[in-house]
Order: structure tokens, then sequence, then C-alpha cells
């Protein structure tokens, strides 16, 4: 299956302050960017820090949730997994989910790209620098993308649509 | 004066693996870039790590280096700098410079951040990922920017021009 990563950064390329701190700084045309791209996919495959920072589960989307939690508490829309993302995928593939969104955090994307299951990757830069915070993956690359296209969404923001060459 | 800050960096916003490594993996046209800019204010500006990654000085410009040596080897080409960067752009400016370029690493781009001494930012995103490494900026901010342009330099590069709000 096809495993999209989308995600906001800021010009120097951090997802969050901290893991903790909620994504409103990212701009109303993105919100409506990933909104689209994945009700789309119908998935959304995230960790449960990242999935803490919402108010409530993504509506209209599966969320698929990464987690340590021995027994993590059962929510509407929520699906809690663990274990090799392969496993996972397979799973959703059975369920009949043709492509999923990768979300986030940094630990999560790091591990999809560590396996080689992310085949595109959808940035939105927001025109905004924070300096230290929370980078786009966790773990040690050097991967090279194929640039798709570029998409400005509002004044400030531009999406960059990469391939990822395996 | 106005300062220009002028980087690559990798779509994950990393400038460098480390503090050490050669920015060999920028695009041809990135390098082209960067020389056409930096020729044309004249001026570099950056720290003495960045600067021991190149073969030798940038030629037909002053390279403005910052160290913490006591007293550094005179290198034609080379002003070596220390202290405020308020002081340093004075005496640039009374040498007649209008504009400089800031070149990096992180520390010596948060430092100028911080005084609030970067006009405008030039970053050239590559189509690669690196993960963990050096980010463009070292410190704390919430800085906003305004995108001026969008200069598609080869196939999979862009450059991404932003004037900084103070």
């Amino acid at each position: 299956m096809k495993i999209i990563l989308v995600m906001a950064q800021t010009l120097d390329g951090k997802i969050a302050k901290t893991s903790s701190h909620f994504p409103d700084w990212t701009s109303r045309e993105d919100k409506k960017f990933f909104q689209r791209v994945s009700k789309e996919a119908g998935v959304v495959i995230m960790g449960d820090k990242t999935f803490a920072t919402f108010p409530s589960p993504l509506k209209e989307r599966l969320n698929v949730v990464f987690t340590m939690q021995e027994n993590p508490k059962e929510i509407q829309g929520v699906k809690w997994v663990k274990g090799e993302p392969e496993d996972v995928l397979k799973e959703l593939e059975e369920m009949g989910y043709e492509s999923a969104i990768l979300g986030g955090g940094a630990f999560i994307n790091g591990m999809f790209l560590e396996h080689k299951l992310v085949d595109e990757i959808m940035v939105t830069i927001e025109p905004k620098i924070f300096g230290d915070g929370l980078a786009l993956f966790k773990g040690d690359f050097d991967v090279n993308l194929k640039l798709k296209e570029i998409e400005k969404i509002n004044d400030d923001s531009v999406v960059l649509k990469y391939e990822v060459l395996k």
C-alpha cells in the first residue's frame, strides 16, 4: 500500500517546539490541505504523542495510533497498534485500504522511513522559524527525493511534493 | 546594512550531518546561486567551523569569520572577528559594504537572528533527508516570515526567499 507522509513544518524544518506543542501555528490552508488528502486516503497513521495533541480523533478517517501502552482506552475511530509497521500495513490492506497518510511525529516518521515504507512526502513550509524543536524525522538517514510538484496554498505557505527514491 | 541569510538545507531542515560535514551534497545550481548572491554583496559572514569545511577562503569576497581563537592565523581574504555582531556590522559599513551574506553555521545564524539583524532569508531546499543533524538556527525562536519568491533552480531544488518580519 502507498504511504504518503503529510506534515507541516517551519522554514527551519521544525514540526513542533516540543512533543506536546499543539499545531496551532499552521495555516488554515494547510489544515484544509491535510483534511483533503487524509480523507482521500481514509487512514492517518501517527504516534500517541501526536494523537494526544489533538482535541479529538480525526473525523471521517481511521486514526491508527502507535502506542507502547498495554491496555489503551478504547476510543471510537481509533485503532491502537504496536510492533512492526509492516504488520500494521498488512492489516490495513486486509481492511481494504490502498493508501495511508503518515502524520508524525518524528519517531514514527523515522521508523517508517527506516523500514523504506514511505512512498511520497508532502511538506507544507510555513513562514516561521522555531530554532530548537522537533524535526520531521528522528534517526540518521541519507535518502534522496524527486521533486514532483510545488503548490502555493496561500500568500506565504508552500507545499513541496516529493517521491521517495528507494 | 542589509543582512541576507543564504543557506542550503535538506527537505527536513538540515544544513549538515555534523559540524565538520563538507557541503558536497548540495546541487551545482545551489553553489552557483550562492556564488552569484554572495559576490553581489561582496561579504560572507560565517563561523570558524563553517569556514573550516571550505578547502580555501571564498574568492572575490571578504570572508568575515567569527572565532573564539586568541590569535588566529592571518589568511588573505579573511577578516577574523569576535564579540557583538552589531560592532562587526558597523565596521563593515565603515568599510563601505551595504549588504552581507550570512552563511552559517547554526550558532552564528542564531546569534544574528537573536539580535534581530537578519533582513532576508534565501534557503535552497535540496531533495534529501538527513534526519538527525544540524539545523539552520541554534536557539529558541518564534519568528514570522513573509514569502517573497519561489525559484526553481533545477529539476529538484527550490530556493524559497523570505523577508524577516521584525
